[in-house]
């Protein structure tokens, strides 16, 4: 970056979540970013630290204060990290203030009718006068053109990322099993679970019927071509961040261990931010939690015996599944480098 | 249980590791019990508290230290507790002082040469010259009549209880695929992890080739009459204790789901272990750690759709997947009830 | 026991918090004890394992279902595990039908009338036809001849175990300074706090004005005649269960370390659930959570050095901090054993 | 910093610990920083991702791998990360190649001979020929002009930041009671301790003679000319960062709240790392981990009633406690800005 680069005037609409905190965090180190607005309807007048202790000693936030949404001004980028469901009656307000809005919440990614109204309906009784664009950073193949934006649910990317070079690839039969694993971020900060019954607990969240397959089916639909018979299930983890999935399918006849894993480098080449592990043997060579918390990556890599097939990936729900994610496509989107501002080191032990 | 059941003299062979602790804590409160010995090598001498601190205030405590095998008293049952691959060599001396033995560990539970061969070589090396019976005691259909006696490994009979039924009733194709999730007890003491590693993870332990993939294998084969496809991956929590596995598998043409709600309250009934939960929607009616840590049951949930059919158990891997399993067996060869001295109670949050 | 132990009939009011559950599970496996009555209002009719999934499992469970306060049967003993501040309004009920009241909160605890009026004031409008005794099972001199008792507090009783010994042994200066450290079950079911937010954390709960210093004050004072100027602190562990206090003062002059190692000797012998742990040196010698939680047994050490003295205690919150206390005193109170029924093997690892 | 900024050439020794994976995280993204060279001699020849996964994402390190010590180039600052003891033998390889030593181990920060024969051993044996400046950023009046540098201890200087305004203020009697608790990265990544014994435990570290006492003695006594009787104790905490320590002392006669308040405003101005708390009331507004996790800030706060002072400080141990001070060290002793690289915000939750 040079003194040519631009200075993007971001509003930060739904702030006081744990998405919209860390989309704070990130953009606050963000070289090209000046954070003009953020709001939180039940929380307007109050300081950001209030809300979120863990950016209370940085002093730019002490000049910042949750605003009501109808206080926003002209920004380049709206990101709006509003629970699902709000923004659609909101939206008027962001087109018309904001350049390109990037939505990080549900309510536009689909593109059924009937999975709209089913999952979404406030999306459906209230649809854009233009259509989102779903973007993916690796996989979509040409950056979006309109001002509205869909990224991706944090569920849905990280199986996405595990299965797109078996399916792009031709390698696999059409079933395919998701098992998710997710920590308790990914609930918001409303869940009403206590501590004490979270805390060495694992329990099943959703068997069937996750919000997110439809936009897993239609995104890998998509990008590969393939049809696909999935069964996704979901479960949730005593951590606070993070989710991995581990996605079982089939070899199809011929497929050999090597073509799966030329098919996993090649997806990924010039992917700064998908890292397929190469040749894991040990527990700790595998993607992990505990390698992506905190950081914009996504840990992929895949094992075959006997042709199956075991995919696993690993992100930081809040950073690659959320907020970062939409930091990475603010960049592309402003022809900056990708990865500007983006951690790739995980905050550990 | 009267004045005229029987007190059972018990040695716990290996009594240092967790598995041993838990069934020290289980046999302390047992009304049938009497423990006479408890060895362990590298702690002979030491007070019982010094290594199980959560023992330490129980009385009958101070009267016992850990001791060398080679002191083992004549017992009615003696319970090996050590690790894979220590009992093959010491079994001449269990087997000559006492009258049972029930083994915790995999050394003698595979048939298959082969297999023994690859995962078990010191069983390979020093079999038994009596052969062990594997004893579930849910589904094994007779009481074993020899001296020696196998328990399940915790992967196994987790995955085990909640496949039975769809195997036992031939209602799923032959592809199951296992997705098991385990604590850090799983590991045993030793497993060289710093707390802080394991903490905020969440991590693959094996995709393919888990040792308890053969023994799961062996047991559906043989309880159920149905042929297998197994695909069987584990995961490490960062929990204590606890299993809870998912485990895939489709219907076959014409069974529908009150076919499958059937056959577990079949395959159950009757069984006070094994607890199946009726119509799980919520994700807290599922089979939960929270639901069995400190308790010997197991519970169990199926839930279909479109034709999918995905089961869910949860056990505490040191009781119902190892020390508690210990003693049901115990009880039910020595004709007391299977329940005696067995918490069907949590203890949580 | 014998056959001619009583049966003790009780009932537990406000039974759906965390007390009232870990009380259901002692009660559960109790000799003489036949629970006639659950009640919880917002839970009325729901079944007992709907609300504490960690006791669904247990058969006895089936039967019984929470019911509204006003349906409560004549029995022997109510247990109030009301929340602080609802009983008052509601003891004439419980003083109609129950032979005892137990009252496991805070509400009838204190003597001085502006300390009630400040920390109760429920209390203080209410206040009670007979006065409630303040009964900690190894220190109270008698046993109460009223109907009407108040257990301890877990923080108080924690730090009263823990300086008992150097303040009745006439050791110490007046200057007692108690750091005490909870688990999130301390904070109840309602606290509002997320999973995420607790987890990793380690935060103040209150440095001065803890609700349960008066209570702290009151009762070191009866029971050791003792002056003291306290300063309480508490804080808030990332652990579901237990307590941990530690307790600073300094020794008079003249005072051995001996003279105090034989005060704690002497204070608690032939009380089976207080264990002073001897001569601790490594950390896991001294009182610890892992050794407590789920037992009913407080750990109690001392260590000296150049005249300052530092004391710690260990409970389960739940257990001897509440449920368990609570039977440890009707115990007392229908002439059992005091252990009747009561854990003293902790549940871990 | 512009483009007249230095590069800064580094060397990490001992970097295979959580302290140096810290500091390799943490100099990754200084824009005045090459690492140069990474010693580790049980790793030489791994690549630094195979031993601190967390940061093996990171395309920069794929360039380095451990190497050993006698290979150390000239560099222009040599951070010592080696455990304590450690360096006193390996220090004339770094004096004779690195302009300036950081150490942040304990070998040299005592001066009394007695103290150090007692704790650091091996320091008494091989003296450094020049001695080592003790430099905490905040309160050391003059930047160290020789070449040797030690960093404060983790729990000492938390203690520091909490107690330093008081003393310095002359606000406090000399008795002084500080408890700690600390987080399992701080015993380091080899203590031996299994997971599933940390999880959900609270226990002693160490109630008197923490290798940190002497260390917090000298160093208040030199930076404020108070005498002091301290009396300092450690607790051990599941969860891996971060330190809070209580500190009790009380006021003298004449003090004022105010005048306590106004000492901590006065003692911090213009610090950008040490961040008082200005009028905490809820439990979330103190010092806590989960504000300074990742951050190399710590908070303090203070509290008075009725003439007992109670401070209160939150720092991650592993970054203001260790790396991320040694950085701001560096900055300081290279005329860069002591923020540099350095971050404010928490990772969280």
């Amino acid at each position: 970056m040079g003194g040519t680069d631009p200075t993007i005037r971001v509003a930060i609409v739904g702030a006081s979540g744990y998405t919209g905190g860390e989309l704070i965090r990130l953009l606050l180190d963000h070289p090209n970013v000046e954070i003009a607005f953020l709001s939180a309807e039940r929380h307007a007048g109050k300081a950001i630290g209030a809300v979120h202790p863990w950016l209370r000693n940085c002093p730019r936030m002490s000049k910042l204060k949750f605003r009501p949404l109808d206080e926003l001004p002209d920004v380049d980028v709206a990101f709006s990290c509003l629970p699902t469901g709000a923004l659609p009656e909101r939206l008027p307000v962001l087109a018309e203030r904001a350049k390109r809005v990037l939505n990080l919440a549900g309510d536009f990614r689909l593109r059924d009718p009937h999975e709209i109204q089913e999952h979404y309906p406030k999306s459906a009784a209230h649809p854009p006068l233009e259509d989102f664009a779903y973007f993916v950073p690796e996989l979509t193949p040409h950056l979006p053109e309109g001002r509205f934006v869909s990224l991706p649910g944090c569920m849905a990317v990280a199986s996405i990322y595990a299965l797109y070079p078996l399916l792009a690839g031709n390698l696999i039969g059409t079933r395919v099993i998701v098992d998710a694993k997710t920590g308790s971020t990914g609930g918001g900060r409303n869940s009403g679970e206590p501590p004490a019954e979270r805390s060495g607990n694992f329990r099943v969240h959703k068997l069937h019927g996750h919000r997110h397959v439809p936009e897993l089916h239609q995104a890998l639909t998509e990008f590969t071509g393939s049809a696909l018979d999935l069964q996704f299930s979901a479960h949730s983890l005593d951590v606070p961040r993070g989710i991995l999935v581990t996605a079982y399918s089939q070899l199809l006849p011929g497929v050999e261990p090597i073509d799966v894993k030329r098919a996993y480098a090649k997806a990924y080449v010039g992917k700064p931010f998908v890292r397929v592990r190469p040749a894991p043997k040990a527990p700790h060579d595998f993607p992990m939690l505990k390698a992506v918390v905190g950081s914009n990556v996504a840990e992929v890599a895949v094992s075959v015996r006997d042709g199956e097939c075991v995919a696993v990936s690993a992100i930081d729900n809040l950073v690659k599944g959320a907020a970062g994610q939409a930091v990475q496509a603010m960049n592309m989107l402003h022809g900056l480098d990708e990865g500007v501002g983006l951690p790739r080191t995980a905050v550990a032990p």
